[in-house]
């Protein structure tokens, strides 16, 4: 068989991985703002594009690479106080924060079907904490977040402990996230990666890092779930 | 001839008509963030990547179409407070405004090789005042504003005002925009379109509208100006 990947078998069943930001949480925009106050206050200017094509990524990434196309060498410390004020910033504008359409009825309808799901994000607890309540996650949800895994994306260190996690094989599980980042880190995992607009990225990115299909956002999935092996 | 864009001949002048949001001055977050906001204030709720995608058209386009993507119907009064909500929002982030790479080099490098110039925006003169002043943009160079056209972008009617303007005939213009909707404009025109990656496009979907060329901001253009025509 030349595609090694499968929708899960008849019998067999479809697990999710869901990144967070930019996936299920309107929140990439206030991301790139909050990066570009972050990295304000260390006097290195990047313009936002460069920032919103990040996003996703660990933040020891992100400031490591964009300060190097900013051409300054940062410390470790350096990172951790950016990573710091990052979470300052970003965490001010938690309020304005909002589920994507469809993002709540997608885990609900996938709760009541019992298609198990669990959430892997390159953010920390503490700036995931909003945003999963909102989301109505319970504690019989796996949450992965960047302090259980080695690394972040495009690294698939989330997406295996989550399947780890979960005793599933992490190729019958599907990727589920807006950013370039996801997508490659599922395909390193040999996971379906399953790409979605509402972040900003446009379609061609996402299927030329090999997403498996396209939606616009939860509600857009939710709406041709059959198309992923979830039948009604 | 197959294509009938042409660079201008030898001897002939290469002339350049700059969009200003995204492409000589990184204010496209700032709008996005400014729209949600006005739009938020008349309940409407929208993710913020479909604001970006209208970000270059005309305010009475992003108010229409993204109102009509939420499900509402809006008058023409609630067309113009709108448009007032947003440039209230977008005043107050003027202040967080820079120039994206490049964009004042580029510029100088032109007045001085006497390669004219104009700037053609779909917004309103009070919202781009600060960012002319930043440019440096003196009585010289030719300024349209929305004021000043009939439609703004897709329509070509502000790019045709520019170049009626300056005294020469469009299709031996290059547009220079970050916007689908630019590259559009300039392709109904007749004129060649240049996109740049600062403003949060993607390359393909800028070559798909009908790029020439795709440049990441103005100082890759001004590396690169070879290209179009303009030798050094």
């Amino acid at each position: 068989m030349e595609n090694e990947h499968r929708p899960p078998e008849a019998g067999g069943k479809a697990v999710f991985l869901f990144d967070l930001d930019g996936t299920l949480v309107d929140s990439v925009y206030q991301h790139v703002t909050a990066w570009r106050n972050a990295f304000g206050k260390m006097n290195i200017k990047l313009s936002n594009w460069r920032i919103h094509k990040r996003i996703g990524m660990s933040d020891e990434l992100i400031v490591r690479l964009l300060s190097h196309e900013a051409g300054h060498l940062v410390s470790i410390p350096d990172v951790e106080m950016m990573r710091k004020l990052h979470t300052e910033f970003f965490l001010r504008e938690a309020g304005n924060l909002r589920l994507l359409p469809g993002a709540r009825e997608l885990l609900t309808f996938l709760s009541t079907n019992s298609v198990p799901y669990a959430i892997a994000t390159s953010s920390s607890m503490e700036r995931a904490a909003d945003s999963l309540k909102m989301l109505g996650i319970g504690s019989d949800v796996p949450v992965i977040t960047r302090e259980q895994a080695s690394h972040g994306k495009p690294d698939p260190a989330l997406f295996l402990a989550a399947a780890r996690n979960m005793g599933v094989d992490i190729s019958d599980c599907i990727v589920v996230g807006d950013s370039v980042w996801d997508i490659l880190a599922a395909r390193r995992a040999k996971a379906l990666g399953v790409g979605l607009l509402c972040g900003g990225y446009a379609e061609e990115e996402l299927f030329r890092a090999g997403a498996y299909r396209v939606y616009e956002d939860p509600a857009d999935l939710l709406e041709n779930l059959d198309e992923l092996g979830v039948y009604r």
